[in-house]
């Protein structure tokens, strides 16, 4: 439902003179402070909802690594844009019985997460009822010096790259992923990036998005794709005929950085691996930025065929 | 448990140099674009949660009415601090059925009230569940020149003001109210206030809150409480023996604000009823700030009483 309706939504956004980029992105840009170029300040801005039963199951899980992923998710999303996150608020609607000992273990897991990014908690807004718990938090934070990363840059050429290892984040990594803000900072400060996204829907959906928005197509080498351990154990869990491949291609929640580059650039941050020592996230080249517009596999000879983007739909999950 | 909440969270939250304001008032202050008072922009920033079954009944209204207060609400802290909203961003959790209709007639409420402010909305978020709508909306704006009027800035001595009538919102009000933003920027540039608050969940509740913040007292003259036809139309039909001025002490959702300015430009505001003509909405003195804290009522003989302030607790409806 979600693709359908953020186009219905864009298609009656009257342009604003304050909004320098408007839904569609990780996060929107907005001038405050006045509407010059040369006063105020751009805000990067960012809003995820999350909820019991969709983004986690607290009948298994301490709650703080619950209000810890509620805040992640949006880190991840300012990391996507290579922005520094500045503050946040967060909106809770907490289900009655211990409303008070679940809101303060939320906190709990958001605290320790705000200060390690120097997130200051601006305040929030905390209601109950009579339904399981949602949590709605709000990041904002200022785009880097030479302008946030969009999806939308994407240029034929590019090489594209990915963060880290993807699939099987089910197993728990959707819940203690380090959202990937400090090399997100680093790699536009050293390096010329294009178009970037964090892997949130799953690789193949989440490529196609960015290709989409940059009026390109993306082929993906599968044997490059980088899988994480995590996705063959799951495959091995589900013993469904899903390979460890398939669930680096589609599983959500990665919360990686797949992102464009310039051949030169892309193959010195190979080379270079800047986030290994101090993050131990490599980086691997998977594939290339084409002209021909749509997903796109490339055989070991070179052979080209489509790839169908799979990954968690928001508002399909059955 | 909201207050206990907020006592257990402020004294959690460490100081950041970029948070002015932290929880506590209608909104935070943050700095944007560097921590320097020259630099960047100071953002106002508040968020709220609604959801059906406490801020509205979605089943007996038109969802755009519902679509609407999600913002106004905000508009309306926005408008407590006397700074301009600039754009907002909207978390939206549908329950499965139905939910692309849903989020459309919610935006079609939403939109309209940010055109009138001049609000870009900025992005959102938009999943489905199998529970009630729960709603989220953070908005941000800029502070008036002459600085952002808080809760904590009442004197002894100011007179107490508020806008407009009060109670019986519950009747439609509480839905369709006009939030006091164009109200505030009109009085903070023509008059000197104190210390303001939106009159959200009850006059005396808020008031109370204010003048708390404040390290205050208030005392209002009863007798002058500008009482809504509403407050008087929902005490006949409830017949429980609550009058109107019950109604207008206590009834949260006005939306309207409720200040404290010096003596001299309080008589000034009420005399020249400065929104009258363009808002229709007169200013009323009801009372003062004193030195002796807590909240208290005036009888005409000039006898002080102790008043309890009643109002909307969050998380105390039952």
């Amino acid at each position: 439902m979600e693709a359908e309706f953020l186009a219905w939504l864009r298609s009656r956004l009257p342009p604003h003179p304050r909004l320098t980029l408007g839904p569609g992105d990780d996060a929107a840009l907005v001038r405050l402070g006045g509407a010059s170029q040369s006063a105020g300040a751009e805000c990067v801005v960012t809003v995820d909802m999350l909820s019991d039963g969709v983004d986690f199951e607290l009948e298994g899980i301490d709650p703080r690594r619950a209000g810890r992923k509620c805040l992640a998710v949006n880190l991840s999303d300012i990391a996507a844009m290579a922005a520094r996150p500045v503050a946040a608020v967060v909106g809770l609607l907490l289900p009655r019985p211990g409303a008070l000992k679940l809101a303060q273990e939320l906190y709990e897991g958001i605290l320790p997460l705000a200060e390690q990014y120097d997130v200051a908690i601006a305040g929030g807004d905390t209601n109950t009822w009579e339904h399981p718990l949602a949590v709605s938090v709000t990041v904002f934070g200022e785009p880097p010096p030479r302008g946030s990363l969009l999806r939308s840059g994407a240029q034929v050429g590019d090489w594209i790259l990915v963060t880290g290892a993807l699939g099987g984040s089910l197993l728990g990594h959707h819940l203690d992923f380090e959202p990937r803000v400090r090399e997100a900072l680093l790699l536009v400060e050293r390096y010329t990036l294009h178009a970037g996204i964090d892997v949130s829907d799953g690789l193949t959906l989440d490529l196609a998005r960015l290709a989409a928005e940059s009026g390109v197509g993306a082929a993906l080498r599968l044997a490059d794709i980088p899988i994480a351990p995590a996705a063959d154990r799951l495959a091995k869990q589900l013993a469904d005929g899903s390979t460890a491949l398939d669930h680096a291609l589609g599983d959500g929640e990665d919360f990686e950085l797949l992102f464009t580059a310039p051949p030169d650039e892309a193959r010195r941050m190979v080379t270079d691996q800047p986030l290994a020592a101090p993050f131990g996230a490599p980086m691997t080249a998977i594939g290339e930025v084409i002209a021909e517009p749509g997903l796109w596999q490339i055989a070991a000879d070179g052979a080209r065929r489509p790839l169908e983007p799979r990954g968690y739909l928001h508002g399909s999950r059955p």
